[in-house]
């Protein structure tokens, strides 16, 4: 399997695996999304991870493998995820220095291809960080001459919203946490979506979801986490039941651990390019 | 979306479809052979799929697929569905004398790369018809010397088994049950992998599965013809009870009507072509 590959299947095993508590997984569906929209948006993000592989810039790449997503009526599948994937397929190796190394070489194109990537598809961003609303990647294009003013590279952009996004943070850190997943879903046994599900679960225990920060307050994410791990208690020690309810109330709440899913996604990868197979 | 994305769209939306009785689907897995195996599956077809559709000739594309598709320890996922989908990839148009033409147009080299094909996977295939013995596909490329003697093309070797195979009669009789899936597919609502689970349960209550047939007898395959009439019927008027029950006694007696299965993801194709989307 090539990097491309790998990428195209980690969002496919990420969908899969099942109880995501708060997101479509292969048992659950939302009205307006569903998990054929999933399909979908990894069959479109294809391209744009393939010509990642084949020696795109990652702004561009980006842009495509979202643009391809998008061709779904579901909305944002796997916008996260893919500003994991795309660097990763260009990693030299699944390793993160070589990551770091991708990340810290993009340029002020990269941006723009990033900014460009908000026009195809609606994405739940918060305000930017105070001072910082001419880069406000909600403005799509039309805040692409002021990043080229400031001669802001994608990683800088990352950086500003590295304290409340999880995976701007990534990029910032060395994908920490998703390498973290990785060697967790590659030290696990059974079903490969099985395992991304209970990685799910543990990142959700241990971190409050910058995804749900941003649309429920930190509280509500923090109050998340600490369920998290007292569903995450109860099925180690064989009992689903509290698990089960935490799904169920996450989604009559609205509530949706996004972020939490794309490092499981971005895991996903580094377990398959490490020699995990299906 | 380009005809090789649908056509990778097309066997996740298949195997997505639930329930789809006596095969793996979104709630059921087999204990060797599981949803993500058909994941992996459709990921691995992609380049034989993109290799179609750039003009490579049928049975350099359809190994291509198939080796791909087997980048996986479930065995034989998709390997009738991908005789169906790599000519409707390369038809100029999703309609069936477009379809014929380039089925009627394949080659010796065609039939090559068929038998070629063999070698990557494991496929269930009964005894070949009388007096046909040189042409066995289970003798793989050892097969090749024999079909290159007698000049056959690979609408030949379909011809051959157009009687005991659904999938070769489909060859042979201008995809007629893959496009009838395919309008009737486009004629229900609802999201595209339901449909295509319904439509699995039409064609499975008309005609017996030949796949089933070869396994088990043609008995058996009428008897499970008969069997999804009446949970068809029952499924119709909201009683899905017999419908569950049928699914839980094929999985049971290890009755897999994989033929049907695979002309669904030739008829999600042809529905994804003509403008359905999810």
């Amino acid at each position: 399997m090539t990097p491309a590959e790998r990428a195209q299947l980690a969002l496919l095993l990420e969908v899969a695996g099942t109880p995501k508590p708060g997101n479509v997984d292969r048992e659950r569906d939302f009205p307006d999304l569903r998990f054929e929209h999933f399909l979908a948006g990894a069959v479109g993000a294809g391209a744009g991870l393939r010509a990642a592989e084949d020696g795109a810039a990652v702004g561009e790449a980006f842009e495509e493998a979202v643009a391809g997503m998008s061709g779904q009526s579901g909305g944002n599948t796997q916008f996260g995820a893919l500003c994991l994937l795309v660097p990763l397929v260009k990693a030299d190796e699944p390793a993160p220095d070589a990551v770091a190394e991708v990340v810290e070489s993009t340029t002020v194109a990269d941006a723009e291809g990033f900014y460009r990537a908000f026009e195809h598809v609606d994405v739940y961003v918060d305000d930017p960080p105070e001072g910082a609303d001419e880069f406000d990647v909600r403005r799509g294009s039309d805040a692409i001459p002021a990043v080229r003013d400031a001669e802001l590279t994608l990683y800088d952009v990352m950086e500003l919203g590295a304290d409340e996004d999880g995976i701007a943070r990534e990029w910032t850190n060395e994908f920490e946490r998703t390498f973290r997943a990785g060697e967790r879903i590659a030290e696990l046994e059974g079903p490969l979506s099985g395992r991304g599900a209970r990685v799910y679960l543990e990142l959700l225990a241990r971190e409050p979801d910058t995804f749900v920060a941003k649309q429920h307050g930190r509280r509500v994410a923090e109050s998340v986490r600490v369920r998290a791990q007292e569903a995450l208690q109860g099925a180690r020690n064989g009992d689903l039941e509290l698990l089960r309810a935490f799904a169920d109330s996450l989604v009559e709440d609205g509530i949706n651990p996004g972020t939490t899913a794309d490092i499981v996604a971005g895991g996903l990868f580094v377990a398959l390019a490490r020699g995990e197979t299906p």
